[in-house]
């Protein structure tokens, strides 16, 4: 009788999970990849699909179509509710034919639930500020942004009209500081030839943010060279400043010096703080551990569970602990994730040495057109060099030859009439 | 003083309303374009977001961008809830910034708000049967079919299996003859490749249609190429067949022979019968007038309300009075709307001679990659030339370059790999 083929269950579709499947193309072994979605979304771009740039279906892939050639990969639509380490079971919920509480069989488990924003404790202001990690998001961004100028173009009341026409957003992080970019760009260079009543080009973008600079995980001069451009496409930037409340119509705001503003401001966008998703404290309760502060797990230098080798989980949602007691500094960002997928399948494969290692290729934001910052091993880029570096890298990431074909044709539009495409309003769907 | 320019508000950015607009663009005279969404939907390509084949802002271009050179046109996004012709003021609501109750004043009034599909007086058959005249039809419908799918792929019941992979398509106009034949690749060519535990080249695609033949519209030499195609795809089509009943799960037919049958499907599409806008109704109830019994509104030969000169309606929503005390024989296709929108236009700006006249340029389906039928005044094609001339007919038609590329671009790659590049599926939003 032939050995029993290896039962590889990945849980996690992102970067981390395709790339753990992918690296088993070759291997001996049974991958199942579950998604509660049946794409991969491309999160880096998602803000694009907020601001009309791009279509949805150019940013997110159908698994199936991305692993259709893999014969040892199959991949199921499901959400994972419970993980049974000693069982080596994860029951799915949810099914496509509405089946719920199906278990499935594992020799090897993989968890890469990636993260989510968290609202610093207060969920009673996601429905005011919409994120931008997912999908679902960012549509609905686009709808309320598209929707707040339609209302500016109607509203006689001058004071409410500015509020309709002041968009604060939440974080200063590289998607924070793309939204705003592309909300003032949206405004200044696409709306203003097409709203007849009112000059958007009077918009206000707001972009707040805790810290004392922008673009954190960069080095300050580049911080720096942001702010500025920013200045250039007339985003207000808030440094110190703290957000303590988002309510209907308005954000109330508290700089470190304790001064307090209220801004009245019908559209908010939320880009800051992350928690890990639900699945690292699944995968914790189920190893009796805890998460950290973030909801994250903390995982052995090979990324799998204390006392569990078969048991992987890595990306966002994970600590990863260091030879020294502490934990490495990795950055919540694509690269880590399919870096650690890779290694992992490298792992699952039987091929790994030492524990898993971060190379930093470097560090990319775009600002707006012909606007970026990049810093590269420590070489530092600003304006157009930066950008095209951006575009090429962002292009060469994006799943599938026919979105990278869509994507640039897109974005080539866009660079030359300065249109956004993908302007649809959906009062009530989609 | 300098005189008043004419104010003409036009209800309605579907391709009637929309070419009443741009005819209106060297007038002396300030237009109004009223609709409920953003956007301009390419209708005929519905069918085509609703099978993955391309995205939804492909099809849909936002009126302002169309318009946006126009300097005497400007959109408003809101429902037209009543008219009044005595006062010449039709009434607003739902305006972006939450205003209801708006009254706008006209000089002449355009009416175009276009069909819907009827489902025959039973409206609860609705929810288990979407249409495909609306985007957010085509986007529930994405959303089924893709997901029937992957119920299949999960379910081990062969009954229930069997269910998930039936589709009844209702109505063989050319909506249903096109819808049913993307299923029925998208099965074949595409989710073939892509599911494991089903093979999907088993899926059954039910063409249900209460006459005699498919394509009605065409001639008889033509439906039947029509229905061979089909049948070369593997699409199953019930001709004199009545479907008089749809359930969670399953469709009720009846021959006109009086035979009953209850096929097990899980997904129905609606594309039979069609009722007028409200829009009819609305502007019917305002002149004293009657709709006929699908709803429509009749109007002179002009496409002016009887009585009055200054109120405008047309496209799918009216029946045309002809000269002999009938109407005019027109079908609800684009073409009329669009001829009966500049007509309208030339009339508004004074030039029209005569009762408008409907230039019948030819008749197009599509069934499926390479295939399709042509009826251009006379001289019938099906086969490739057919499929060239509908591709080029609405390449040339779609409104925007960029969609044109985009969609170009879609349609090569499909060719090509046999893919839908589109295929998100929404559970729970867009």
């Amino acid at each position: 009788m032939a050995a029993e083929r290896r039962r590889v269950v990945v849980v996690g579709g992102g970067f981390g999970g395709l790339a753990v499947a992918k690296g088993l193309r070759r291997a001996e072994c049974d991958v199942t990849l579950v998604d509660r979605q049946n794409y991969h979304l491309f999160q880096p771009l998602a803000y694009q699909v907020a601001t009309g740039a791009l279509s949805a279906p150019e940013i997110a892939t159908p698994l199936r179509r991305i692993l259709r050639r893999q014969r040892n990969a199959r991949v199921l639509m499901a959400s994972v509710t419970a993980i049974d380490l000693e069982r080596r079971q994860v029951r799915l919920d949810g099914l496509a034919n509405g089946a719920n509480g199906v278990l499935l069989d594992y020799d090897e488990l993989v968890v890469a639930g990636g993260s989510a924003y968290s609202y610093f404790g207060h969920d009673s202001w996601a429905p005011y500020a919409p994120e931008l990690k997912s999908l679902s998001g960012a549509l609905e961004l686009r709808t309320r942004i598209l929707s707040a100028f339609e209302a500016a173009e109607v509203e006689r009341d001058e004071a409410a009209r500015r509020a309709w026409l002041t968009f604060v957003v939440v974080g200063a992080g590289p998607t924070g500081v793309e939204m705003a970019g592309q909300i003032a760009e949206l405004a200044r260079d696409v709306l203003h030839r097409e709203l007849r009543e009112v000059d958007t080009r009077g918009a206000e973008v707001l972009l707040v943010e805790a810290g004392p600079r922008v673009l954190s995980s960069f080095p300050e001069s580049l911080s720096r060279r942001a702010e500025r451009a920013l200045a250039k496409l007339g985003v207000t930037v808030r440094l110190d400043t703290m957000v303590v409340g988002v309510q209907p119509g308005s954000v109330s705001l508290r700089g470190t010096d304790g001064a307090g503003e209220e801004v009245p401001a019908r559209t908010s966008v939320w880009a800051a703080g992350v928690t890990a998703s639900p699945l690292a404290a699944t995968l914790a309760a189920a190893a009796g551990l805890e998460v950290d502060r973030v909801g994250r797990l903390t995982v052995e230098p090979d990324l799998t569970l204390p006392g569990h080798p078969e048991a992987h989980a890595l990306g966002d949602m994970v600590a990863v602990r260091d030879g020294s007691g502490g934990t490495l500094a990795l950055p919540g960002v694509a690269p880590v994730a399919i870096q650690q997928g890779r290694y992992t399948a490298r792992v699952i494969r039987g091929g790994s040495s030492g524990p898993f290692r971060y190379r930093d290729k470097g560090n990319l934001a775009t600002i707006g057109r012909s606007r970026a910052v990049a810093d590269i091993k420590g070489v530092r880029l600003s304006g157009f060099p930066a950008w095209a570096i951006w575009l090429a890298v962002h292009i060469t990431y994006l799943i599938g030859f026919e979105n990278r074909v869509l994507v640039l044709t897109r974005w080539a539009f866009s660079y030359v009439t300065r249109n956004r495409g993908a302007r649809l309003i959906d009062r009530t769907e989609l």
